[in-house]
């Protein structure tokens, strides 16, 4: 396991101006108080939360969303899940289907490993032949422990998953028969929804999103089998399926962070405040006539949702930042009192996707007391980045 | 420094389709024949070619790269350049700027330790502020080693870089005036003609890039300084610095893995057949009646420079890779013969861009004997993965 270092370590208790660049900070102030939000938001609607942590990949950061009120953490990967088990997270659930043997038999141990600890591991299955393996890998194991097995269904996001309807009930019929898997109900996630841009657009597409899911779940009860659980859900919707009376728990990881993407889009007056508590804190490197650099370029930053905004300036001294590549970013003066940043000016991108962006880094520096007077409080390590298997 | 994990270190001998997905590896055999193409192609073109290490990030390829006759190595950063100098790198440029003065006393010092080796630092400078933080730097170390500077022009890039012309003999005199600091020549790297997609539009533009550095380098002569270099250049256009007879050193670095986006641009007569060494295994984790979902996503490959294509298939069985987010990448059969490949099935992926994706993993996974029938025969570091700072 990577050990914090000894440059990031003697940052605890530094001013932030200290914070070297390009840096990926986390204010833990708002990240603290997005973590408030959704445990009252989910108080308040009666239903489960369990955050996503393929955006932040951490295992301190999966406990303390637990000691919030969070079930447990969902992952798309065994890679992912053995990295947060590692560190201590217990409750895990892998939304994604997993088809290669080994990985199967990762699975497997680690389920052992989870249950013997009073926790569990539940992963998501979309094919007859992707149960059999998982249930072939849980009888090699020579465990007792059971493995969660969700059916996932397509709701619109036209990925993986069975349509809803019969065929999500043959699967879980099929999971039903096996003695070490337990059919722990329907993963139904519309992941593009999350990003339409109007409110009233997110609101029809998981209405129909619940419909199929409702429908589904229906039909497999009908058979005769209890379906615990329907889970899905992200930042964009969830006010959406919180009050759908068929979804039991949310997986929405974004609202700790939050990102530029989801700060464009119109929000539903039901969604908590969230804000962005993300950042790259960058140096201007070069200055132009016309333009100014930055040390932070799409090695910093995820790009796949849109570029970084400049965070933290009066509308009319705004700057836009444009790509400039792998390792620079270039700026624009763009408010009408806008002028280019000088040489050494430290500036903060709020990144176009969270998740992603995350993933390029080793640690988050935690910063007390605001992003211009605070100080660093922890460095928090990402436990699971790059854990792609 | 991080150790191949026991996961990894036990693929070695073992063949191809034990490795598990998604998965970096590096053909390297097509690699060696890379590498024997590029020294041919400095040899017949009496130049120098220092490759870019913010592609490989690796201190074992850029000695594999020297021992083929490669100069050392440039990079972008103070950290890439502490990364492969502890891996046994003398002879290393940073073609960036580098402002801050934490990073100042670093490469002041990794200048001692390598002057030391019987090695050295060369760093790019643009403004006169620059000059004097970087003299101070040098001053404060109290060592006597000094630092090679590169004045960089800006010859179509539009980024870093003082325009041709009056402004770089300004800085390049200022250079010259601090002792520890020896003006080393122009840095001049024109990157988006890198990838123009006609080899004409990429001669004209290198066209007037070598006359904008060949102005300034007489310029400066003039002015009684010595210009010992003029280096740039990348893979797309090196054919054209080569015969300029200004450029005396080549940076190109991509030509090592080749990418999608090199392989979708027209090729110069003149360039060497360089062929993609660089690969992203992916498996098929879903199959629906309208696609295959496959479990390499934009967490596996960087998607900046277009998406990754199917490798290894012929034209009537073709596979077209869409974007299906962070984790998962959607096949669509597209040749007049195609079919969806079936659960479990193995695939090979070409990323769009070989720089930020060789940046999103630890290890990449070193072939011998070709990808359908090879062995693992080494597990190759990124040594300088997240090197940012």
């Amino acid at each position: 396991m990577k050990t914090t270092p000894d440059a990031l370590a003697a940052l605890i208790g530094q001013r932030v101006d200290l914070i070297d660049t390009p840096a990926l900070v986390v204010d833990l102030d708002a990240m603290d108080r997005n973590i408030q939000r959704m445990a009252d938001f989910a108080r308040k609607h009666q239903v489960r939360w369990r955050p996503h942590a393929k955006m932040h990949k951490s295992a301190e950061l999966a406990l303390l969303l637990q000691q919030a009120g969070a079930q447990g953490v969902c992952v798309q990967k065994v890679s992912e899940a053995e990295a947060l088990a590692a560190g201590g997270v217990l409750d895990i659930t892998i939304t994604n289907e997993v088809i290669a043997m080994p990985k199967l038999h990762r699975a497997a141990r680690l389920a052992t490993a989870l249950a013997s600890r009073g926790g569990r591991l539940g992963v998501a299955v979309d094919s007859a032949e992707g149960i059999e393996r998982l249930a072939e890998a849980m009888a090699q194991s020579g465990s007792d422990a059971g493995m969660d097995v969700l059916v996932e269904i397509d709701v619109g996001q036209g990925r993986c998953g069975v349509p809803p309807g019969e065929a999500a009930v043959a699967l879980a019929l099929a999971v039903a028969r096996h003695p070490r898997l337990r059919f722990a109900g329907l993963q139904a996630y519309h992941g593009r929804a999350q990003h339409f841009a109007s409110a009233g657009e997110r609101r029809e597409a998981i209405a129909r999103t619940v419909q199929q899911a409702a429908h589904t779940r229906d039909l497999i009860e009908a058979a005769g089998l209890p379906v615990p659980l329907v889970t899905g859900s992200g930042t964009g919707t969830l006010v959406n399926e919180a009050a759908s009376g068929v979804y039991g728990e949310l997986q929405a990881g974004s609202f700790l962070f939050m990102d530029a993407d989801y700060a464009r889009n119109e929000r539903d007056p039901a969604q908590p405040a969230f804000e962005h508590a993300l950042f790259v804190k960058t140096q201007v490197i070069s200055v132009r006539d016309t333009h100014a650099v930055c040390d932070a370029g799409h090695k910093s930053h995820a790009i796949d949702s849109g570029l970084p905004t400049v965070a933290h300036l009066p509308a009319d001294r705004a700057l836009r930042y444009a790509n400039g590549g792998d390792e620079h970013g270039i700026l624009y003066a763009e408010g009408d009192k806008a002028r280019l940043p000088a040489l050494g000016r430290m500036l903060w991108l709020v990144p176009g996707h969270c998740d992603p962006t995350v993933n390029l880094h080793d640690f988050m520096i935690g910063v007390r007391g605001g992003l211009a007077q605070g100080v660093v409080e922890r460095i928090i390590r990402v436990d699971a980045r790059g854990a792609l298997s």
